[in-house]
């Protein structure tokens, strides 16, 4: 079988991790994944939430959100209508997740970081895209706030590094980081994040037409996680660049 | 390692279902896996929604949402806030998904069915609860639909059962259907949905403190699997009684 | 004239308090006026809204809801729809007051109680039910809160029982307690909220159809008083049984 | 005893209704009771709402609403807090019921009135006077509607008039049309809507402070009626005088 | 050209400045341009926002809303609909900064003054007639906070008046002060504001339908500055007389 | 005098026009004025609002939003606060009225554009930036529609270009095309939209600390029509190249 783009079922489209994006966020990064492109800032403050102040331990959250013509058809702002929907909710809370995955609360100390993916793109695997790209920008505000001493010295906020990609069972073959279209025709579609060491942070599979057994479910994590630990690399790669 | 009610980790709490709870709804099920208790009832509309007239086909959709005081702590109302929280939503969309892995669309016709899933006491579980109680409720609906002519006799709009457990890893050994205490314990948390025939609807796994592996996740979906056939054996049970 | 379900027109639904339905809150009832059912939870927080800080009294206040498919046909969650309507606001209200009716504020001290009275199914005088079956947990709660040493010993914050009752006018008749059927076909409808010593805490009347003079007003004004002092004696028999 | 105002307890505050107040409104009333003062306007549309489309029969509903510095602490708009409050539901309710009930649908046809109940200024009974001068550019609204050919000739769709006004227990002492000042006073304050010939279209007491007996009930119900007509009679004058 | 009311093109509509209008608001304009009516209410707060706690500066901000039926035809309630709309808070925050043009913050100290403008008729021109009537209503409340000592004696919070009037080309003629049917049919709009000594706080042009040149805006702001130097010297007059 | 990155008084910012920026919509831009870069991106739709049914005519709107770290310091999103914030509705309808001056309704048809501007970073002028860049995606997209034949042949539905720059007096000095801290210093700010002929669709100026007089709003007119007229070559020449 061979895919829309020519891909084999286990490549990657095109990763691009674009770091120092923004001029006014202490990390940025646009992160493409094929035709698919996300913002991803961070905001570091001071302090922390009401609920955890006096702890001595850190935050870090995430908003999702996608223009309103990122897609094919364009969709009401959900500033327009008043109220978020329940994907971006989902989204947002999987991002948040999946960073805080990779978090040393203590070594953070009192500083929350507030990461926020816009989708200006959408080709498919927005999520998986934005967890990839704010953890880089999660590493530069980090170092940032080294740099400014608002983490102490010798500390490391940071365990590990965290990535994500798509995966999806389509016309029987299971298939790495799907575009749009493949995303639509798939049986099987799985979100999976895993941090560098190749453990899962979140296991997300949904059967959009036909129920998965045992062995589709192996195969699909067999692809994430060889696709995670490549991306994995390219991160490393793009924070080893000088900003 | 002994639990705190007693259980070995690859045992369910007691599960009821209590089919016929409401007299106006056309199903309705009190289900309870322990102390957390949901009220799921079942409505059904002729018609569907605009961007699926025509099609000949139904659609099913639910709501869950938890009373303020099922919890330990009061929560405030979302209708009072004005805006329903993250949690609901991802709660809601997961049922709805659920319910619709196993309906066939066609043979319901052009009819919809709303499950209310609302939980009047929590004790870890509530989602999986939900569905669980849900689907009895659906197939009650069903059925009260066929009486009524409205699904054409000859039709099965019910594919298989479906049914939901949680399990999660709680220091180091893997427990099925965690209690609330167990569950803010768990380092890896997660939410299986199969249908009759033992295969996934959802996977849903999170690491809530450290990452877990594959080995890890073996462990966690075999307790599930078995956990969802004891719930589907439950299921069969409730429906094989007259009403 | 015979009534829908055989009473005679001065003759309550079968009535049942159910006490101590929730694990969780201080104090909760399941009351059912027939086959209205309404669960009660009273939640007990220390402290009181800001405008009251440093006065040295207690606040009690209460919401009302109804779950979904409570009724005939499926109503929109307010939640969902992002606001509360004005039936629901009123009924708030009207417990509200009625319960603080019969609280000495200084005897509860600086501790605020929250009744959150969900109609799970309705039948018609939700509301008298629900403030019949919110003083019962309410009660509870206040002694919970006087295990605790929350109120001091040797105060009453309760001075007084209340209960509520719905009486109407169909078809020339004056009736007590209306079921959902004779509240639609009533012309004149009321909700009357009666301390224990038979004095009037509200009178709400509305003419739905016809006007009504003074010689109706004083028959269901009879009727009502009667009934709530039923409501009263069921209230302290419940009471009087050990939880 | 000797009111804050020199009034005797049975005696209303002077009454102005002034019509034709608004250039664009089929029927506007600017009322004042004392220094209560509400602008009350008349919408008159064609059709009615969707689930009384085809029936022959019209509608009438109305707004309650007071402008931020109607009271003597400024209020917060409710606009801007993006919600309508309790009060603001239940008393725009309470007009819209006491003005239907001297409506006849079927002689109205299918056309809607909207009456809009602004308070300009308030110190007490701001709903009895959005009633009482509500009723009178219901009135107006209906004339033009005639004229207009929009209501068929010979049809009467005004039954009767309806006004309102309140009455309280202050100090023990029964008073009719409580100002503030009064009303923040009373153990009971009560609201009563009355039509032309006396009959009650609402009945709505509330003890503030003490419960209320039947006797303490009888003599509020006795000032109510006795007010009520007073303003009856200023309403036909108002009416009769050419606009 | 005649203009539909009988004036030239340079004339204002008959304004009347009615001081003292509300009895609980610190300040209280009703303020006409013909049939343009607002009622402007000051309110004074002691303290100013969060953000400017500690400056010893004061604040003045305003609020702008429309009776649902001051236009002819209804408006729905923003506070119904939920939400403010665009106009409602591009016209609030031109009033609010007008007014702050011509206060010494220093000399107000910590207070703040909030400007209530709510149209109770509308003919065009509503938001210059509330920044006119505005600014009596805050000089007056300043007046009501030097009585209390709020305002430290010898101080003088405002620098200058301010007023405000439109202007627009209609059928290619230059028009001051535009009612409706003129504003309708302008090719340009333009709102002007001014201090008394003749300096523009605000300009505002729009070309509503065709694009206008240098020249017309010059005598666009011939009219304007006359205009406003009109409305300041009835200002003054208001001011000048006892309240 | 000097401007902090060495540019005249009378000298734009370096101004980019990136065409076809976005894979989806029928026309998108980035457009940077310096370090100030908004997404305009344009979505046609067939058909009208409801109220323009059956006109023969189009429409054109425009929805103007920053990300949420835009700027300096993070703002909370929109859609989180549930409301869309004055400023945010204020410049969507600039844009929106700017973009409908150069737009002939008749030519284009019962066809819908909709403009989305999102400020990817903020340096000041983005709401001059956002009419910019929004004219030339609208351009595109209507190349499109005429390609898609959504717009009859032979019809120009862009009657003249149209661009807008902000100017201010900084130090008493008139500059044009303000960066952002130098909008923060300006004593009177103004943004003016101009036709490609040179004539004037929109003049807002305020004074942000002093009055400004007639000369000095002369010298800023004179700067924004050369500024403007600069800014049309640049959508010329951007419009010219092949996409």
């Amino acid at each position: 079988m061979s895919r829309i783009d020519g891909r084999t079922p286990e490549q990657l489209r095109p990763v691009t991790i674009e770091r120092g994006w923004s001029k006014h966020a202490e990390g940025s990064v646009l992160v493409s994944f094929g035709d698919t492109k996300v913002l991803c800032t961070a905001s570091v403050n001071e302090g922390v939430p009401r609920w955890r102040k006096g702890s001595g331990e850190g935050w870090v959250t995430a908003e999702y959100a996608m223009l309103p013509r990122a897609t094919n058809t364009r969709g009401d702002r959900e500033s327009v209508r008043g109220r978020i929907g329940g994907r971006t909710h989902e989204i947002s809370r999987l991002i948040g997740r999946s960073l805080r995955a990779v978090i040393d609360y203590k070594a953070l100390g009192e500083t929350t970081i507030v990461l926020d993916c816009d989708v200006l793109q959408a080709d498919g695997g927005t999520r998986t895209a934005a967890i990839t790209g704010a953890y880089v920008a999660l590493a530069d505000a980090i170092g940032w706030a080294q740099g400014k001493k608002l983490v102490k010295a010798g500390r490391k906020p940071l365990i590990d590094t965290v990535s994500a990609v798509s995966v999806g069972i389509v016309d029987g073959t299971p298939l790495l980081d799907l575009r749009y279209e493949e995303d639509v025709r798939a049986d099987t579609d799985m979100n999976v994040v895993c941090t560098g060491d190749g453990r899962f942070v979140e296991v997300q599979g949904t059967a959009e037409a036909e129920p998965f057994d045992r062995k589709e479910l192996g195969a699909l994590l067999d692809l994430a996680t060889a696709g995670c630990a490549d991306l994995a690399a390219l991160q490393r790669e793009a924070l080893a660049a000088t900003l």
